[in-house]
């Protein structure tokens, strides 16, 4: 290698890259599929992949045992993931200690998408991909979506497609690479790799997988359940391409002030979270289908047995998260000088690395509030409820099907021309800029809010 | 609040403290402290801090114990830290496999250094501070160096010093604030809250406190043992001054490229990280002195009875952590089309919230390495010693002398100017631009890294 042969220019390069992607999120009517394409191909999609979820008894599960003496839900293999339990004492919400299952999951998977330039205009490989606990069976998912045992292939399974674009991208390529959490209220420390990269022409599209451009994609993520939650936290890293964002506009607050706020918020919570085992964890009960909260709260543990056409192995069975009632998750946004900013909430999760990432203005699933006093709901529920007719997006979308079984959200952009008080520390006004900047770091927005910046981005 | 009357505009704010910072550093004589009156000022405080530090055996201590069952070495509060073992697996470096005692202290503390202009030329407020595990005392902190119970005087003691500054900043004040970790083979998920805040003519310098311009901090940071480490890392994270890194020049590799890089390395290394009991952790030994390494290299864990005239606690008695043998920090720097660029490794410390972070050319203990065959040194460590007369920087420093007695590392940087080809995936040559965002960010470059940068900037 010759160093100074090749010295780049960030600026240069990533302006190019923008460009090109507003140009990719005007395109009508993509180079590759129409409209009217995209549509027969996701509905001979959906026909092509059958898949039958079944719930069993955790007693079926094949090579998934409770353990001796812990009770944690484990694979016999120690791989995939497993369910153990938590102790949590939070100063983060109007609950200052609980238990409650987990899943553990160590490894980094990669989530990637590539991007290919047709007649100059990218486009995205996106993959129809079913899940057993999509409510719909298939969804869009990235190109490749692969935890890391299923791309070593230590649980056998046929080879991950296109893996190699993101394992070993060209020089120059990779247009996103960052480490991003999921829900810290279901995993423990949970993280995937997201990528985008760029290829060339020798790359093409398998069965199941089509190029689409930035258009089509925000299209389909203005529908209900149709892209996947790996896809949406993907789609969030892409670099910000409108010019409303890219323009030299000021923040209300200094990229410093908000690095500041996050720090201070990390640092001043009181967060300690112990793991136990699943058999102690206090006020969750197992029977032969489930484990629940003795409230009918939250979530239970359940089992599937899994029979598909379309995966790396035809059948399996798997114990899945399956949440009580349907999630909320609602943001502000205003324009401040022109600039527009969203309302965050920095955020304590039990299963967050960083103690503290940034939600939406509001994330709650309702009915886990039933017990709780008025004044313990979450700050702006009323606010949201009350504007939710004029809401700018208003979707329901699902979290991951490999882990979640009928998990859904929605997923809820409202516009705000008014003051709007903060309640507390936990709260700030952030300009898009300063979140497309953020996103090039780990940590920094949660997988409720990376949907929601997808989902703004795709108006 | 209304917020749209206080639009900030980050970039020229920023430019304003470079500039300010510049001309700190290029002041002579300071308008507080002239070089005479500063050196006079260090060696008062020296003879003003009298400390008497006694080896004394583990069951002297006054509150901590070796739990029963586990003997893990506690303090009777549950506060301060403890001591337990570590059971890891790593694919970074030659040993995949191995046990070690630990420091586990999950709270986030504050390291702080209040700046305020005297005739227009921002001044530091440094401390004197002496520290049981200095080889000589007293050395040059910042104006604020506390942990959690510290400040919140969980254990009693006196108020910490300028604490309001850095937990109650005036807005728009903070110049740094980022959560930075400290060793990563001597501390489980350690960090510490780095901040850097300007202040205004209402903060004197108390006691043992004195304003120093940053041309006097730098001369300081080029003598052995007078900057600690504390100091160290919160100066590196001052935003970069020097025109020849602010400037609109070209780096190796883009940004992206870098964080890719980093990404990936956190993804595939394969570490894991097990608590387990003092007492069945592996080839370590307790005696009544010492907790240690059948080898009797690494370090040892022992105990010291503390009497100080100028702590918030005026006697006590403590467990330190002993490192056999001087460690080595060297850094090769280069300019690339005139850019300076230093040589970064991607460092897998079992000790990492994030698995990895960016370190010096080369970090090791020598005397760690005697069993071990020559191929699985350090690389670059024969280039190191072979250019070592002609290095820019060569500095003995101490690691933080709160935890660790006597730690002493050999600081070096070395110019080279011709190509060093990179060994592995885990180097890369990073452009102190890049450096510089990195550090804006939590858990990029190492405690040991950070050192090297503060020397390199006080050149």
């Amino acid at each position: 290698m010759t160093p100074t042969t090749a010295l780049a220019s960030s600026r240069g390069e990533e302006a190019g890259t923008r460009a090109a992607l507003a140009w990719s999120a005007a395109a009508v009517d993509g180079g590759v599929l129409s409209e009217v394409e995209l549509a027969a191909w996701l509905a001979d999609r959906r026909r092509a992949q059958p898949q039958r979820v079944e719930r069993v008894p955790f007693a079926e599960l094949d090579g998934w045992r409770f353990e001796q003496g812990t009770g944690d839900l484990r694979h016999a293999s120690g791989g995939f993931f497993a369910v153990h339990g938590l102790r949590v004492r939070s100063d983060f919400g109007p609950v200052p200690a609980w238990e409650q299952p987990v899943i553990d999951q160590p490894e980094i998977g990669i989530l990637g998408i590539a991007v290919r330039d047709f007649d100059g205009v990218p486009h995205l490989l996106m993959q129809a991909k079913s899940e057993p606990g999509n409510v719909n069976g298939m969804q869009l998912s990235p190109t490749v979506q692969a935890t890391k045992s299923n791309y070593l292939r230590v649980h056998g399974g046929s080879a991950v497609k296109y893996l190699e674009c993101f394992r070993r991208p060209e020089p120059g390529s990779v247009v996103a690479d960052v480490l991003q959490s999921e829900q810290g209220s279901w995993f423990l420390g949970k993280r995937n790799r997201n990528m985008i990269v760029r290829v060339g022409p020798e790359v093409e599209a398998d069965d199941d997988f089509a190029w689409l451009t930035l258009n089509q994609v925000n299209m389909l993520l203005r529908q209900d359940n149709v892209v996947n939650m790996d896809a949406r936290t993907v789609l969030s890293c892409l670099p910000d391409w409108r010019a409303e964002v890219t323009g030299p506009a000021a923040s209300l607050h200094t990229d410093t002030e908000i690095r500041s706020w996050i720090t201070r918020r990390r640092a001043e919570h009181e967060v300690s979270v112990t793991p136990i085992g699943l058999d102690e964890t206090k006020d969750w009960h197992r029977d032969p289908y489930t484990v629940s909260h003795v409230s009918g709260r939250h979530f239970s543990v359940v089992a599937v047995d899994v029979v598909s056409g379309r995966r790396e192995v035809a059948a399996w069975s798997q114990p899945l998260l399956e949440p009580h009632g349907t999630g909320l998750a609602a943001l502000f946004v205003r324009r401040l000088n022109g600039v527009p900013h969203v309302l965050l909430r920095a955020r304590a999760e039990a299963g967050f690395l960083s103690v503290v990432e940034l939600g939406p203005t509001v994330q709650c699933t309702a009915g886990n509030y039933a017990d709780l006093p008025p004044d313990a709901w979450p700050p702006y529920l009323d606010e949201v409820r009350a504007r939710r007719e004029a809401a700018v997006y208003d979707v329901l979308l699902s979290e991951e099907g490999g882990r979640f079984l009928n998990a859904q959200s929605h997923y809820v952009i409202i516009e705000v021309d008014d003051d709007i008080p903060l309640v507390s520390d936990e709260f700030r006004w952030v300009s898009l800029r300063q979140v497309d900047e953020l996103l090039r770091y780990s940590h920094h927005l949660n997988v409720q809010a990376r949907t929601l910046i997808a989902g703004l981005r795709s108006l």
